[in-house]
């Protein structure tokens, strides 16, 4: 069986993206790389961790911060910048309707693809799954998530690596609701990812990813199982 | 004007690049980029440094050898592939006319562009130079320097930054003769410059990069000025 890579950085979109190349390639299969680029909480590298765990696959965790030393993206250490407590929507709204957030690390995908390349090229994967979907292209908020990026990053990985590495966006023709959809069909361990670009106990509820989870869960009808498994926790602590 | 990012090794065809850079932007807008990526050896940095010293460029050094741990190139240190003494031709007959040579390293020239893009969006320079040339492209034997490779990358890096930045290859449709024909016309300082994949005091003279140098050096009729720099500070010695 084919060898794949994923990238996993412990939220939503990824473990879905993991569940999926779980379910076709087998978990023996599959090496999950997370990496560490300079954010300024550890959370989703936690959940990364223990999402790999669920699934039993290879675990990869790279620390890259010292990369992206030159920027001043709000998710990162060092940046005097805040993350904003809005949707994306209004974000987008603010800055006329189009143009990056302050949330996006400059060409973040394109490295972390990248990177996954070398790796694959290196273990003798075949393909690497990526987790992009449509509402992070919406305006181009993420110019890294969008399909014209993906498909020219696809060539550039076939290309680069002498015919013989493909990437994968699997969700690139969802939003997050039908994202959500697809990993709940797949028993995706929601419960176990992390979202918020805060590193609090509890996710704020208010950043752009906060609110875009949410109405994730809510357009599938359910409770956000992360948010269930805090409440449960805490009514236990008590 | 414009502020332009050169990615330097520190070897004939980046020189040449940083060269032509200069030229068209002027010293002060220009910050070259040298990698360390786990060389068996740091000659090629200390070329870089010296040769950014001469133009007085930004100089920006970022080890990011951790990232290509997983890779048997015999260039990388712990790899236990010797390096080929023999030219790229006689490599590339040896595997059939075409496929990687061991001196590939996996999607690396991914990877710098990448590390490239994310610091030419954090500085607010609009063009990175690269550069890859026709030899290197012949048989895919460095897939990552092929014209294919460069066109999807450039339109990856287009997209994935928001549409602010392009790269520049502007060396793409010339043979390695034609590049040391371009530098010279640019006085561009090869005395400076350093090829040879092993590490000694002098260039060995029979990796493929050193038989590629010396063929473009004959080419042009003058004899390798970094060769001569070497005889005359022997001849000084003694």
């Amino acid at each position: 069986m084919e060898k794949a890579i994923v990238l996993l950085s412990g939220g939503i979109d990824s473990t879905t993206c993991l569940a999926m190349a779980v379910d076709k390639f087998g978990f023996e299969n599959i090496t999950a790389l997370s990496i560490q680029y300079g954010q300024k909480h550890s959370k989703e590298l936690e959940s990364a961790k223990k999402i790999a765990e669920h699934y039993k696959v290879l675990h990869i965790v790279k620390d890259l911060s010292d990369i992206f030393s030159f920027s001043n993206c709000s998710l990162l250490k060092g940046s005097d910048r805040n993350i904003e407590h809005s949707s994306y929507a209004e974000q987008l709204e603010a800055i006329g309707g189009e143009g990056t957030v302050s949330t996006y690390v400059p060409f973040r995908n394109g490295l972390l693809l990248s990177f996954a390349a070398a790796t694959a090229i290196s273990i003798g994967a075949g393909v690497i799954y990526y987790g992009a979907h449509a509402d992070d292209a919406a305006g181009r908020a993420y110019p890294d998530c969008t399909p014209e990026f993906e498909r020219a990053m696809n060539e550039a990985i076939y290309e680069g690596s002498g015919h013989i590495l493909r990437m994968y966006a699997p969700l690139m023709e969802m939003n997050k609701a039908g994202v959500v959809e697809a990993g709940l069909s797949l028993d995706a361990p929601y419960a176990l990812t992390w979202s918020c670009y805060e590193g609090d106990d509890v996710p704020c509820g208010t950043c752009g990813t906060c609110i875009d989870r949410q109405a994730a869960f809510d357009a599938n009808g359910i409770a956000d199982p992360a948010i269930e498994k805090i409440e449960q926790k805490n009514n236990d602590g008590k």
